[in-house]
Parts: structure tokens; C-alpha cells; sequence
């Protein structure tokens, strides 16, 4: 039995693979290709194989994603050769959720003013800083990491109505709607939060109409994958202020090129694809992955957070 | 009955008070005090009546403080005339709260690094962003304040250590220690977030020993009243990496002198005193003020938010 890494997990990740698995031939191989034809499980963060690839891993039955992002997988390939695709849906959800309420509370608590009057050495007092509690947000894909929000802002006061395909129910929402239904409640939210991965029903979901819907005041945060909404429709809601800010973690060409409109805008804070980052990733990802392997090595059970190729997620 | 407010409520605001009291005389007027003399009551943010001014209004028998700071008041003056003194204690909890998870979440999420990222135009996912959950605050002070704090930390899966006078327990505290347990629990605190007011007892509470006891990595945030601990001792922790971060809403000396270190310290926020800000604030103090003025005017009853001039609290 061989797994191959396409990544390099830190000294004691890879002793406590070793060890919890000494029948496992483990290599931890960073771009360097050579040992596919002899692997039988892949791990890989989803972006590195091709279908050429998957041609050349003859004898490779499962590959397991640690991310949730399947997209850049050569889909064809895998689905012909009925590979087992797993991932680590979940382990994103409390880095994540921290990271949609730090923008959040981060501008209703004037902190860029803060910072910025720090660097001009200037003690001033007029923050107009307003607060979380009593508003009201729309979260566009309330799975693990959208029901965690929710569970959040709950905290926080803020009403929540998840936004789903079929509208049917999720955890920590007050309310829910489908995507059918989109329109009718943007008027409500003061923030429209997506995590959506990305789909053929998600691609260009949002709209210049879905823009125009939103209130003026309205917060727009992308944290799922860049491709939800054009640049073009959303840059001219945010330069028409139909929307008066957006926090955008994903983008449509990542990484954003040099020279796009959004690194100068006032009203956009550009992250860098780094909401899921967390020093506790690979910790979690082995925290999913060890138990899976122990399963399909006792018997070949499928693994749990089982991709569905065909669906996309 | 005269009422003079030291303040100027917004017009909607002066209306509902006029029209819940047509038997009061209010009058609105900021730092004019030409009618002292006539009052009965006075609304005051706390900082601008002198012993002198006590004199003067020789009819007044309650002060309505709209802050919770009253150390400023001339407290003497006012003991010896048996003047009730009530404050709108609890009414800050809400927009302190956010700031103080504002100010932690965007550390752990690296908000400064993006924001900076952003102004260089440069896509750096190098954030070495961490968690909140999981950690450990140490709360000095969970009154109103501290225990919506430690509500909202542990809705994050953070680990709550409350530290009072006499370690009685509030609300939203896993644990609870009094000030003379302090130094046996700062070892364990990747936050000490001060809310305490100024009292003789808190009054440069934190001592050189306090910091050293503190983890190296651990944060120190101060949102009560800047005398808890000298500049010279957290300058000197500081500079000395006692402790990793310090974010401050409050000074020994306020405005912060210009050219004081913290200015331009690294690991220090300067935040100008506004934790406590929020568009609903004054709204808020009247919902406090307006219920015990119907008492008053009934029976001169004695105010909620009484507070103890001899315990500053």
C-alpha cells in the first residue's frame, strides 16, 4: 500500500502517519510526479493533477482533497476510472467563520479608521462606528462553514436567512429561502455573505438585478469561489453605490492581477484567498484523513465527506 | 421641574422627552451653564461639572450621569449634599463587546497584514493567521460589560477566566478568581482584557510583576480606564516582549500626548476612547433615563443605575 502527498505535512504530521500506519508505504513529494504509477491513494490539496496525471496513476482508487475545493480536479478522468474522491469538508469552518466576523465586526467598529488615524499619529475620536446587533444578514450556501457563521452572528444579534437550492432547512437560521426566491430577500440584508462553491447552478448566479436589490448600505462578502459574480457586474454596483462595500476573499483571476480596479477601491477590502488559512489546518485535515484510511484499509469502505463528482461538491 | 442636560440630544430625541414629560422644563444646552441655579436634575455625560458648579445649582438632587465613568464628577461636593447620582451602567455593553471582538478577531485573522497588503497592491497569502478558539482570556471586571464579552468569547469556543474583587460569580465565566488570585491565573491568558472602572483598589493595579507573569504571546487589552497600569510598566513589557500585543481604547493622559511610543509601536493599537461609540447610544440612555424619571416625578423614587460616589462604581 502507497499514498502519495503531493504536499509536505510538517515533521510530527508525517511521524503520526508513519507510525499510526506501519503497513503504509508513505511519501510526501512536493510537485515531483515520479512516484504516481505507484500510488494507491492520492492526497493532494486539489490543484496539482491533470488528467495526464490520473492517466499515469494506474493503480490510484481514492484521492482524497484536503480542501474543500474540488473544481481544478480533472473531473472526466477520474469519473471514467470510478477513482473515489474524498475531502475535508468542515475543517474550514471555524477559521472561516472567524474570519467572515473580523471583516464584519472589523468596519462596524471603525478599525481601518483606527488603524489608519494610528499611522497619521492623530487622536481622532469621530469613528462613527455603528454595531452588529439588529441587522441583518443573507448567507448564500449555509453548509458546515455558512451554518457556523450563522451560529455566530446569532451570537451577535444579527438575524439570519440562509439562502440554499431548495430552500430546505440548515442550522442557525432564522429563516431560509431558495435560490428562486434570492430576490425577494435582498432588500432585507444589511449583508449578503456567500461561502457557494463553485457549480454550474453558482456560476454567475449574482446579477446587475441582484445588485440593484440590495440596499444601498449593504455589505457584499465573498468567501466561496470567485466566479459567483462577474468583475464587471460588481464593479459597477459598487461604483454606482447599489452596494456600499465588498469583502472579496475569492476572485474571478486569482491571483488578482496587478493593476485591478478592486486593490484601490475605498469600498473593497481585497484578501487573498486566505479566510480558510489556519495553523491548525493539516492537524484537522489528518484529523479526517486518519480514521478514513483506518476504514479503507479494514475493508475498502467508502470514505465520509465523499465527493459527489457529477454535482461538483 | 427644570431639567438641564449638558449635552444636546438629537431634535427627535428632545421631542420624545418633551412629549413623555409635558410637566418638565427641559432645556438642552452644552457647556452653558447659566441655568444651574434652577435645575433639579441634571443629565451629564460626567466631565463637565465642577464643586463650584454644584454650588451654583442649588436646587439639583439627581445627577443622571449618560456614560459610565463618574470619576471625573466632584465627588466630595456631592456627598455632602446627599445628591443621587445614577449612570447608565450596561448600556455600553453591546458596542464594547463588538469592539473588543472586533480588535481580537481582527488580530487573529490578520486583518492589519491584509489591510497593508491591499495599500501595496500585493497578493500575499503569507498572512500566518490563527484561531481564537481554543484560547484562553482572563476578563478583569465581568460587570455588564465583561460578561457580554465573555458570552460572545465563548460562543467563539474560548475559555473565560473572570477576576473581581472578591471572585463572585458573573455571568458568561468558566472560572472566577479575585484580584489577589491574579498572578496564579496570567499564566494562563492568551488575553487579558481589562473593563474595570477607576476605583482606589484599581488604580495601577498592574504591576511589573503582572506582565511577567503573562504568557510571551499572550494579548493585553484595556477598555476601562487608562490607570489600571502606568505607561512607564507597559511600555516596559512591552519593549521587553513580557506580553506580544497591547490594544488600548484608553490612557493614563487623554487625548495620548503627541510623540508618546505608542503612536508608533509595533504591537500596540491605539484606539481613541471609542469602544463605547455607536449611533444608538444616546437613544439608549434614555430608554434608562426615561423610565426612572417617571419614577421620580411619581414618588422620588430612587433611580436603577444608582451609583456609590464611596465605591466610584
Amino acid at each position: 500500500m502507497e499514498i502519495l502527498f503531493t504536499f509536505i505535512p510538517k515533521e510530527d504530521q508525517q511521524q503520526r502517519l508513519i507510525s499510526e500506519f506501519p503497513q503504509v508505504n508513505f511519501r510526501f513529494l512536493y510537485k515531483d510526479k515520479e512516484h504516481l504509477p505507484s500510488a494507491d491513494i492520492i492526497v493532494t490539496y486539489g490543484e496539482d493533477l491533470t488528467a495526464a496525471d490520473i492517466a499515469t496513476a494506474k493503480k490510484v482508487q481514492w484521492i482524497m482533497v484536503a480542501s474543500a475545493g474540488i473544481e481544478k480536479l480533472p473531473h472526466q478522468a477520474i469519473a471514467e476510472r470510478g477513482i473515489t474522491v474524498s475531502n475535508v469538508k468542515g475543517i474550514h469552518k471555524i477559521p472561516m467563520a472567524e474570519s467572515a466576523l473580523a471583516h464584519l465586526l472589523a468596519l462596524k467598529r471603525s478599525l481601518p479608521t483606527i488603524y489608519e488615524n494610528q499611522r497619521n499619529k492623530e487622536w481622532n475620536r469621530r469613528t462613527h462606528s455603528s454595531e452588529m446587533h439588529g441587522t441583518t444578514a443573507l448567507i448564500l450556501g449555509p453548509g458546515a462553514i455558512g451554518s457556523e457563521i450563522g451560529r455566530l452572528l446569532q451570537a451577535f444579534g444579527v438575524i439570519t436567512i440562509g439562502c440554499n437550492r431548495s430552500g430546505a432547512q440548515a442550522d442557525n437560521m432564522d429563516e431560509m429561502v431558495s435560490f428562486e426566491a434570492i430576490l425577494e430577500k435582498l432588500p432585507q440584508a444589511d449583508y449578503i455573505i456567500s461561502i457557494l462553491p463553485s457549480t454550474q447552478e453558482t456560476k454567475y448566479l449574482l446579477k446587475e438585478e441582484h445588485f440593484r436589490a440590495m440596499k444601498k448600505t449593504a455589505l457584499f462578502m465573498n468567501l466561496g469561489r470567485g466566479d459567483l459574480v462577474s468583475d464587471e457586474v460588481l464593479l459597477n454596483a459598487l461604483r454606482n453605490e447599489e452596494v456600499a462595500f465588498a469583502v472579496l476573499d475569492v476572485f474571478e483571476q486569482e491571483p488578482l492581477p496587478k493593476g485591478h480596479p478592486y486593490w484601490s477601491m475605498e469600498n473593497v477590502i481585497v484578501s487573498p484567498h486566505v479566510s480558510s488559512h489556519s495553523g491548525k489546518y493539516v492537524e484537522r485535515a489528518l484529523d479526517v484523513f486518519i480514521p478514513n484510511l483506518k476504514e479503507w484499509l479494514a475493508g475498502q469502505t467508502v470514505p465520509a465527506n465523499l465527493v459527489n463528482m457529477e454535482k461538483g461538491y
